[in-house]
């Protein structure tokens, strides 16, 4: 039998973006399903009933959801290409990072952008102080993972995707080569490797989007 | 060698006690480290940099922080007694349900101790719909984990713990037998589990913290 992988997705999301890139890591064929937030469809529901977001991950009839917890279980299902470590010790770092980078990063830098004055200070501060965590992590490595790409690179792949559009639109660098010569090579790196830059968004449609959603935004 | 393993943990907090559970199922002798978080050791903050909580397992001088993080490095590490079940859906399924009991779940009934009344309401419709979720997947089963404690069991063990300590301050159950059968049967079977039952904060003691928390609570 013939195996039915389906991705429930939007063109622009980091969390179903993360999705793409491991199943193409790992060679699996899927079949793509681009959902309009503003009109979920009604199998979106029904996967996904708690949460009703993207990604949904539907293999063989069953849903996975959680981006996370999806690219756990493409890795658990297909071995090839191993997105996690093998050390038990490597991986609850990058468990850890990939959590870190969704909690505290992610909320850190979107503040830069949708805040004003002090407030967008203080998130810059604390933006700064966070992606530290992570170049620290990055020292004298090619990608979180190692040689290749891994779980950690898929998880923080939203920062290589999404940042030089932030930069585009703030006007200055966020992650500037100086204060971050690991990060910033590392975006580099990660957004040429083949299996990715063949599966991103264009630069230009992100930008646009990005800004539609600012001059819509109530606090702005 | 032997294996330095130790674990900075409170008295009651249910996110230290998934720790000390998980140990004790595995048969694995630890050093316990009480915190006082009024007041945090340097070596508390020294492990866990980020967050600069407990729990943080310390397995031969390497830290690992965030509960569900270590309880997935313990069952890596020590394989006697799995944690999590084989199939990679399972696992996920597993995954995403104690995700959402710290989520959700968590949230919602602390609302319902601490809101008053339309939040209060607001709250209790959000638990009760929450914990039908569980309920639903506990169904024909003995424990989340099958015949045996298992990953999900542990994570969602504040459960089994708390709600009896919040229902004796509320006055009114809230897992109650008729609309949760299975789940208020597993609140009985899990807490008189021996490795959980030698491992629990006493029911009076948590009624009295949780009492004095309350009523220094500025919005009650």
């Amino acid at each position: 039998m013939a195996e039915e992988v389906k991705l429930f997705k939007t063109w622009s999301s980091p969390f179903g973006l993360r999705i793409v890139w491991a199943l193409k890591l790992k060679g699996i064929q899927y079949e793509s399903i681009d959902e309009d937030l503003t009109n979920k469809s009604p199998l979106l529901l029904q996967y996904n009933p708690v949460y009703k977001k993207i990604p949904v991950l539907l293999h063989n009839g069953q849903p996975i959801v959680e981006s996370l917890i999806i690219l756990e279980y493409i890795d658990e299902t297909w071995k090839k290409n191993p997105l996690l470590p093998e050390d038990p010790h490597k991986r609850a770092t990058a468990r850890f990072l990939a959590k870190f980078g969704d909690d505290k990063v992610m909320s850190s830098i979107w503040a830069i952008l949708t805040k004003e004055g002090k407030e967008q200070e203080e998130a810059s501060v604390q933006a700064i102080e966070n992606l530290k965590f992570l170049e620290e992590e990055l020292k004298g490595k090619r990608f979180f993972g190692g040689e290749g790409i891994g779980f950690l690179d898929i998880a923080l792949g939203w920062l290589a995707n999404l940042v030089p559009v932030l930069e585009e639109i703030l006007g200055y660098e966020v992650i500037d080569k100086a204060g971050f010569p690991f990060l910033s090579e590392w975006m580099l790196e990660f957004s040429s490797f083949p299996e990715i830059k063949e599966n991103l968004p264009l630069h230009d449609k992100l930008v646009t989007k990005f800004r539609a959603y600012l001059a819509a935004a109530p606090d702005k």
